[in-house]
């Protein structure tokens, strides 16, 4: 069989700190689906990409401890199911001592992720990188959707917890949650990363990266594109912020690669995780 | 706002006989969704198509009696919310003492339609056009899959009661069920089509149409596409064999638009929707 | 440059008894342009074609005389310029003797080419191979439209000069000017054509293809697919069959390569070129 | 029927101050066609905008008076009558006191709003956004094309009344025009708009935002694009500079969605509609 | 890692009767490349096919012993290495008691499987199904190519051992071979292979199927799409023959998926490779 | 025939001062194939741009003294005579006085090229605009690949003759050749170069532009998209610092135009051809 270990994550589950894993479920996409797809394209397309960081000064398959546990199989149709699966296989990593980073999948998949890292880590906070605020109360009468992840997660986590960047896509009442300062939320840009960054140091963080927070010049393959959004540039800077944070668990989501079939969407999402890999390491 | 009744259904609901509906689910679609775009697809694309249908000599603006209600909207990620507002939709129809003809979405919607109906009709027979028998015990577990369909379809009808034509794909257990005669088979073709229309004739019946029973060279634009199909004049005169048949219901299911973006599966798709209404009609 | 003769039409002007020409307009197509671009893709998908038939057992570079005299420049956005353009241009070749084979376009530019065609023979008839009639009397208002084209060549020609082929789409009306005898219409197929041919042989002819009287399976690359077409096989044939007659001119139209990236509806347009041209000399 | 209000544009006509419609109009599109499916798309795709703008921090639905009038239907192939009826459709709203914003549609369309807009008012202005200067005095011999459409507009208006912006593309002549002072253009860039828009304050001025001012990579879906363009945050700030100027019509033409399947250039035009009618409103 | 044996050849190497691999090289390709990908595409989409045959009334995956060796690592660029390594593979399975079957890949390379094959059994026949003879001696000087590739195979078995059917291309001179009988060859159709069948009973034979033999309208996705070809019952029909006659290798090549992104044409390749597999079983 | 002089380079081969070619060979790409297509197309889009250059302010067609030479016929799969033919192409045209502009082609034309031009000017220096440093030893064994023709170029030129601009991507022992002085190479960015073209001034220089060295935001049909990459704006920049240099030869390599069907990224590389011949001329 053709080996399919991505980016050269080769190291075996027991001598491995961090473990890849993909979540191929979109069933909650409201517009288009597809980013079920995204952790067979980027297996594919990764293959493009070397291994070594110019940015970091770090090669993934040598200087990083990362395995990759290959993607789970999840039953469409059954999104409670599929959200428990997802939430279990968190938990047994984390029991295991092993920093989960997971390919969605549509942005549901990182409520139940941040659901077993926090049972791990009471005190855990979310960085949020998206063009959409994703607070919504419900969608279409649905309390769990890819619209209310961030929501859902604020009923876990609590007040003062979540940090959102470059947010440029909301109701006028999700815009209004962050300006009563129960979230934070950077409109449009990332600027004040550095500085939630110097802040947060030392405490548990879980990082969620919806593609889309990139300009749809950079992502084109994503299933609610909103333009305005971060240059790739600026998403290579906060994940250099990242390094040295105490990051347990992160993830990213929303690449729907057949929306690109240049394959450049899925080449940006491979390379931002090899750098958020490093981040981690 | 543009006119977007399709295909000259243009009736009022009122003087109505049969109402057309789509319903654009595809959460179950274990492969390829896409199928929820095809009420919206077909909308567009059967502007190109004349209501006049030189097969009947009938024109579907004039000589039938058909309403379009529009598509319904759905709940994505919560199936069984899906399922139960699809099949109140039908009830309500045949409680107006309208025959419903719904636009797919995956194949599981035709469930709680044939269940509606049959609720009406206690002694409904499926008439079941498609590639895949459908007729799995569960799908990765799941109960509810457009892979069970038809099986959950035969638990609401029982043993003779479905008629299937054009089957080329299922696991070995399936093709035992129609082997063992529990449900009728016609392999490959549908020759015995007439035959079985002539027993059936005066009884209540639901037709459910996926598009996939056609070979894939006609419809490449479907979820799951299986080669060796029948024709378009195959399927054409099968329609119009049903012709005097009492059809009580039916549907055209997993047709995916987007994966031919040439338009000629979906104008398909719409051809054999004006077909079926004139077969109905 | 790269040579840019089309499958081997490469004798002088001179010594030309066929010259072939392309007409890149589209603009009256009323749903889906895109013929403009079918003279340009077909010289370039020629090149993976062979010159030679298996079926004439001619080679179309040596056994024929016809000139390639490209593609004509067209004002777009003017459509009654763009008709005098094309009539010139075939009053010129007939003029010098020579016959015209047309690459469209839409099927407007038949009209033009059958007014100059139709000037040096003034008993023309017709053979018409399409999907649709085209013969309504206007469009959306307009009379000159791709929908019309037909009707405008009978106002032209006359009654009992028409003979189409494949016809399967068009208004109640449009059909009822064929059951009324005006134009010879066999609907969905050709088995009429040999007996057609007989009776026309020795007349002067001028033979208008249509690529969409081919099944959508064949050809999705066309504005308007319909299905329920002939197949390669039929078309084939029915060119061996115009083999003798007087065809005093051609057209093949309404390709519209970019609708099937594949290339394969450009292969079909190519070959049956390459077939119509060997059936002409 | 499927609600299609575009953007929350749901205001009855009567309570309108601005009226939206589609001009889906791409007859004269020298090269790639497709910019007639731009009001269709826009339709579809909006679906996936929130109607709240965070950058004016006003909702369209609640916050402005907008009807959707829908789209013309405009008969493909006679240019003339085209612009005929987009002239009386803008004519129409003047007198009724309403302000038009069209959806195009290639760039000609521009021609006949301009011309209406500017019998109700005389000294009318035009802010003009492009790639491409359009200032031919005919291409290929036509007087009426997109590519000469601001000549065409220069000889209604006069000399000193366009403003064009982010031009980079023409002959050596068009360029002549400018530098004559004919009318005012800045090359390549916008920074001098703040400075044209204080002059022209008070004064009826039309917008004319041919998307393909912006770079390819935010817009390839465009017909002709051209590299070297303005960002989505200049055009987003150069909507902010029109706000409180007397906007008295406007347009977005060049669309070409097909030719951009990811759905990511629709999303451009879509959310610059949303920020221009603010900018109106 | 995912599972990625395909089609359920899950035996292991030592109980392997058939060894399954991919040979991803397409360096030879006149005009479209492509078919490096089949062997991935195949593999991915063949999770949409079931592994049991209707036709043989048999699975795949239980009814016979077949192992996945996974795809060689072939260096571009280098075509006489790329063909050693193909040599060099088929000889270790040859002399490992196995029979090949290999995925392409462009059809040259059926060559070096055929050279290790032949030194096994001297007297190998070939059976040939394609489009186009590829009889040529040289292809632009090249003596090695996808177009010469059965005549480089004739220098190696000699007359009399090839039968070829479905041709429907060539240069007059490719004709010519067959025509003095060097090679049989059965144009357009395949009626007469039960008769050669028979008539090779016993004898050591290499299957050669490039799936442009097929019609463009079943397969789209291929390099040189040749319209008029066999359909695909007609292709099931000739494996069913194939069954119980003593086949020593055999390879599917030409799949170019990308030129068919509906899967339709990887979806029909997979089938035949399923069937193929069982006749050889 | 249709002209196809790219870009008004109409000047007879005797007058001219530079010759434009096309260089379609793909056989060493590594992943995506596909720039074997890029003259071919850079030859239709180019027609949507103008000649007349706004940054250059001068006019290709009548500024400038360019000859197009058209394409060469490249035998596929055996790399050795393609090197052979191009660099006997170059040599002819450096023997008779003209300066070459190559457009590749996958990334290893540019070695025979450089080897033809230095054999006159034994000086020669390389500018090389790349996102990939294409300085591996070799590629999976092959010593004449796209991913090593910069090393192959510094075996014939040697240590500090090449200038790398822009280089994101490699293994680390590539960066390190840099690192140890041998290459210089400014990462990520080109800023330097003007104090390089200030410091080669006078010297022969050949000028080698990969564009996937732009972001893929701009140049998505690229066989290896490298997200982190400079803007049109800045190889703008570029052209216009190498004026007044003396180029002896250059190239644009690496467009693969089929994985950007919206034809942006060829418009771009079009551009780029223009402004490079400009800057040359």
């Amino acid at each position: 069989m053709t080996d399919r270990v991505i980016l050269g994550c080769g190291k075996s589950f027991k001598e491995a700190d961090i473990v890849v894993f993909g979540a191929p479920y979109d069933g909650t996409a409201s517009f288009r689906p597809g980013s079920r797809f995204a952790p067979g394209a980027m297996r594919t397309e990764s293959h493009g990409l070397e291994t070594y960081s110019p940015y970091f000064h770090k090669d993934l398959e040598t200087d990083a401890c990362v395995h990759d546990a290959g993607d789970l199989e999840l039953p469409f149709g059954n999104r409670d199911k599929v959200l428990e699966i997802i939430r279990r296989k968190v938990m047994d990593l984390i029991r295991s001592g092993k920093r989960p980073f997971m390919m969605g999948g549509d942005h549901l998949v990182t409520y139940p992720a941040v659901m077993a890292v926090s049972e791990a880590f009471p005190e855990l906070h979310l960085l949020h990188f998206d063009a959409h605020a994703d607070l919504r109360q419900d969608y279409l009468g649905e309390w769990f959707s890819h619209s209310t992840v961030i929501r859902r997660v604020h009923d876990l986590l609590g007040d003062g917890k979540i940090f959102q960047f470059g947010i440029r896509s909301g109701t006028k009442s999700e815009f209004q949650i962050a300006e009563c300062g129960r979230v934070y939320a950077e409109l449009f840009t990332m600027h004040t990363l550095p500085d939630i960054a110097a802040l947060l140091r030392g405490k548990p963080v879980y990082v969620t990266l919806d593609i889309d927070v990139l300009d749809p010049s950079c992502v084109p393959g994503t299933g609610t594109p909103e333009p305005g959004g971060v240059s790739f540039h600026d998403i290579l800077r906060a994940l250099q912020v990242l390094k040295g944070m105490h990051i347990a668990g992160g993830d990213l989501v929303e690449l729907a690669p057949c929306l690109d079939p240049s394959g450049a969407s899925t080449a940006v999402a491979c390379k931002l995780m090899r750098e958020f890999l490093l981040a981690m390491g």
